[in-house]
């Protein structure tokens, strides 16, 4: 029997590279993707805030609660 | 006995299929449902985000998370 | 001893009838009731999304997260 | 050694009398309490919705998510 | 070795004496405490419901849920 | 090997000194710490409580519920 | 087979460096990351408070709830 894939299957096929994280506060950051647990805390390295499409900050390493993440996407 | 259904049977019942995932923001997401988990994780491939209707964004593969969501419906 | 009655066992009593869902968004759904879990995610069928009395969407099956419900009530 | 009471007790001399629920979004639920749970889950029979001190609607039986109540009265 | 303080400790002590409850909604309820658990979930008896000082019900046994409360002061 | 500091360390550290106990509604409350517990309730002794920087009340003792509460730091 | 990295990992190498801690209501906190537990509470030393890039006060030790918690940064 195949097993059936789940989320984190994804974010793990993710590791190392891009990702756009958009948080409910409307912010977003976009890095390479280091880290990830199975409350969707998620460390970024490289990374770009944006406001309203405009980058605000680069940032080197960013950790974000996971609780404050809407979606996380491959660029 | 008959076991009864259970919410996460219908979600197992549109795997592969294109669903439409709502977001406590109001975004929608449309794409193809690869997988989700009992925290309601879902992955989406394939995906058209809505904002008011119109399509903001065209995304390989999005990760949402569960907590942000609100209704996931079959097209 | 009698048992006590539970919240749940309304539920149960409801499967299979129509029900409305309210939203913390204030959308309402007026659907068959399907399926519910612990969580009161819920599953209902052929329904009809409304909001502020008007009907805004016809649905096949909709998956609602237990989290973002406030009231279920039949008819 | 007395056992000291607890706020579910409270709950419980109520059942199958006339309670009045408030939720968070300020709605009114006043009916007969039929049964509750750990979570504060609540189903009322015999029920009027009431917003800003005005019935708003009659409804048979409702089921209340407990995260949505703030406080439960005695009328 | 002497055991540490522990908040639930603080309340145990204002059992039976009158207490001022106060919500995330900015209401208050002035009462004597007769139960709480540890969610928080408190009963109150001989109430009185203010809003930005006023008295605006009174009420025989309120329940309040845990997690919309704020603090809990004696008067 | 040493032991690695916890966050509840520090807050051990203060009991029986002023603190500053901020809250997610902005208000503040200055008082003596007394106890708290792993979900953060704190209770508070001697205790004023400002809200933009004026002292809107003197308090005896004061229970504040963990969830509501930002950051604690010495005055 | 080599671990894989975890987002406490990073937190781990930021002890007793300087960090930015983002609040969900826009404060932010700068200073020595002195402990974290799994809850994403954190205590920080010699600290800045900072409200719309404005130094608003200066602190000794911070304990900052995790759930208020949006990203934390390297500077």
């Amino acid at each position: 029997m195949m097993e059936q894939a789940r989320p984190l299957d994804a974010l793990n096929r993710s590791r190392d590279k891009r990702v756009l994280v958009e948080l409910k506060n409307n912010k977003q950051y976009i890095g390479k993707l280091k880290s990830f647990d199975i409350h969707i805390n998620v460390v970024l390295e490289d990374v770009e805030e944006r406001v309203s499409g405009e980058v605000t900050r680069k940032l080197g390493v960013v950790f974000i609660r996971g609780d404050t993440i809407t979606v996380i996407s491959t660029e």
